[in-house]
């Protein structure tokens, strides 16, 4: 059991200057606190509630800002596609590819994906059980592809609400892949504003720490210098000047938990 | 308010004699019972559980037969799309373009369908409450397009399951657009079998009873002629030996449904 | 297949004279639409979110109420219990003595109602399965009691609201006793007010047409002169003046349905 | 921020030995541990799915079993009362006496319990949100008792499902009680064996550290020698050898957590 990756950078790529900062204060908090890290940001927001809402630089540009913040730091780079031809250019810069979690269940894009040969994350839809995930997990390993991550991101719960079942990273693990947690978007309130999802950022270390009590390879999560101001899922992200005591809480508790031996209960 | 209008077919278009021999059944009975009719069937499944699902004959392939069944029998007809570059070639001939449930957030999708100036359907994902498809019915108009259905398919209710709330007809009937009941999906047991969605077929005629109650605008429903025998979802299909007697029995509910006055209780 | 009986009234006892007034309209109403009726009233709201509500007028008197009731106007009546030693006087004045949804589960009050011989309304409990019913059932027929109703009135979907599975009616059915549905509280919002449930009561007519079409024994309702001002689930009750109107819509769906033949879909 | 403490015991009092015997271990361990602790058993199981399971020795037999306990280890107790005339004599053996979650609405027996004095276990019922339990809260409260827990034991989830929503205790903390954990009973499956509810005690560990890792107050934790042959919730209970370990590890997580300083994210 290998300490925990932190998948870690912002929502959607904003600009290019913010980006940077975002990597580089991701960078220097993961390097201090013996942190793998991998840079996460968005060229695409493709499904936000509102057509108005700002979606990102889009493909081209967004990669070039992605292949910069690698340039610059040394850090590998994660972002999320949404249709089979962003896959191979996608697949050329980031070192993980990103299946988001409404479109976990489309073939063509699953597989488009196993083909570049990436690492591919596996957002776990809300609609989804956990046992549901293996069949994307076929998907890919029959299109040639084993270096896959399973995402959990919460589940519907009523209207409006997520909830996350901690027993399903559990059943999750049992397909012997990389289990990780993306506690920003399980802190959505879907619909929750008058134009896009609320958020519950005032309760991102209670949900973090259950998550990584579960023993995983990954936490997924997204920060801001200004939530408040943030062009997307602000409600949901990490103040940015939080992240360093963050992460040295979520360290000492994945090294903890690591260390515990297993106990066999059948 | 007038009579429902039957989005009636099959799920995959399995082949062209089948796809025939289904829609002459629909036409006849909905000839009979004097329902509007328009013929449904899918070029594509693009979201099966496992890869080695049926998926059906493509988009070409597929559109043809489409365009059979409308130069035979002279009916409308409805199909679903699943990626933008799907849409101009499917709105040529389809009078209806279905918007996937799982996809009912993926804003270019939306847009390139609402360009079409084609009818949309829009299927009501089942992690969306009925409040927040006025975001999916704003893209649209956005984008030009007012000729607009919502389409009801049940919520996730825990895992594995879907329940159809009946007070989400009223909620989204408050849109000022027609919304109709896909009695079908909404009967659906996701993961329920070891490499597909379980049905309960059996229970048809009651949730399709329940739907038609709350003076809708339309029934979306697929039939087969051997259900245990289809290439998708036949665990929810409704035998097609039955359609008539099913049908004469939705008729008359719906007539009587809209022949009440409106109860204005406030 | 008989014509539904109404189990029809107020929520709690708020006094003799209102009692009377609401009696008086219902059984004219039912009367004249030729609708099987018994007349429902609470002697005590055995569990209001706040101390401070409204309970009732307490056993003693509210028999005494529902005894008047009875002579003045020859309709039985039906009422909830929530202790074993509530259940003996109780059963000696009403016909049906009803258990609630959260006591469902508790073994000596449900042995109690069944060896009183009464016949018993067994309220489905927010957190039961439709299946998990037939525990309760097998508990009054151990203690000797087949005259047993089972009440649908929603299950918990996420927090603070209730959606009604309308399959669960068909599963409850082949129990072979009868199935009923209560609208009234399936149109709750639990914890909607800041003291109290909320209610959905605008949407009554359309939860009631669902209900009734899916051929089921009987309807479970509440109404009051003055919602606004009922001392208990008055965002839930039905306004007095729209019982005629609301039950002639009601028993002429009902009789459409009844005369449905079964279409045996396996 | 104190250490956590442990409610610990069996589920229902089979007999007065085994009672000692595993109170016995608990002790114990917890001793070993530094771990404050008070006994849990049930003297009566009043709403078991069936009427052939076993309910317990009954108020009387129980409570000397309580007794017992008591004075041959030293250790306070806790156990759970149903309805109001068993409230007097619990509080006198018990030092806490436990509302049921299916109860936690019963206004008559909140206040006889608030009355006792004693300390008041109150477990979130499944159809409850977080917040909705201020109003019980405040029903104690009113009867002049302030000497209150609550307790998160998970939330119905569709049918047949419990799923703990790990933000609930941040919500529940806000009221300035303490707030615990029943592992235990979050590990039912509702409904899921032909006569009982099933469980998944082999992910107990995994439950429990999720738990702990909220900073809560307690946690609340069934054990038995021979799960496979407990005479209620077997499959629910942890393996009474694996009590040590079990505890080692949660001590360890929970002394982790309570040295974290707050992090005031906004």
């Amino acid at each position: 059991d290998q300490p925990f990756t932190l998948f870690g950078g912002m929502n959607v790529l904003e600009n290019r200057d913010l980006a940077l900062r975002v990597a580089e204060q991701y960078k220097t908090v993961c390097a201090e606190l013996d942190i793998p890290y991998v840079f996460k940001a968005s060229f695409d927001k493709a499904n936000r509630s509102s057509m108005h809402s700002f979606r990102g630089p889009g493909l081209e540009e967004g990669l070039r800002i992605l292949a910069d913040v690698k340039a610059e730091f040394g850090v590998p780079v994660i972002t999320d596609v949404h249709e089979p031809h962003q896959v191979a250019p996608a697949a050329e810069v980031a070192d993980v590819i990103q299946l988001p979690a409404f479109l976990s269940r489309q073939t063509d894009l699953v597989v488009a994906m196993a083909r570049t040969g990436a690492v591919i994350n596996i957002k776990k839809a809300q609609f989804l059980a956990p046992e549901e995930m293996r069949h994307i997990l076929h998907k890919c390993e029959e299109a040639g592809n084993d270096q896959l991550i399973l995402c959990e991101r919460g589940s519907a719960f009523g209207y409006n609400n997520l909830v996350v079942d901690m027993l399903g990273f559990g059943i999750m693990k049992q397909f012997d892949y990389p289990v990780i947690f993306d506690v920003t978007h399980a802190l959505q309130r879907p619909g929750g504003r008058s134009d896009s999802a609320d958020g519950r950022r005032q309760q991102v270390t209670e949900l973090a720490r259950a998550g990584l009590s579960q023993k995983i390879a990954g936490l997924f999560l997204e920060s801001h210098p200004d939530p408040d101001n943030a062009r997307c899922d602000g409600p949901c992200a990490l103040p940015l000047d939080q992240l360093k005591p963050f992460l040295r809480q979520m360290k000492a508790l994945d090294d903890l938990i690591k260390g515990f031996e297993d106990l066999h209960i059948s």
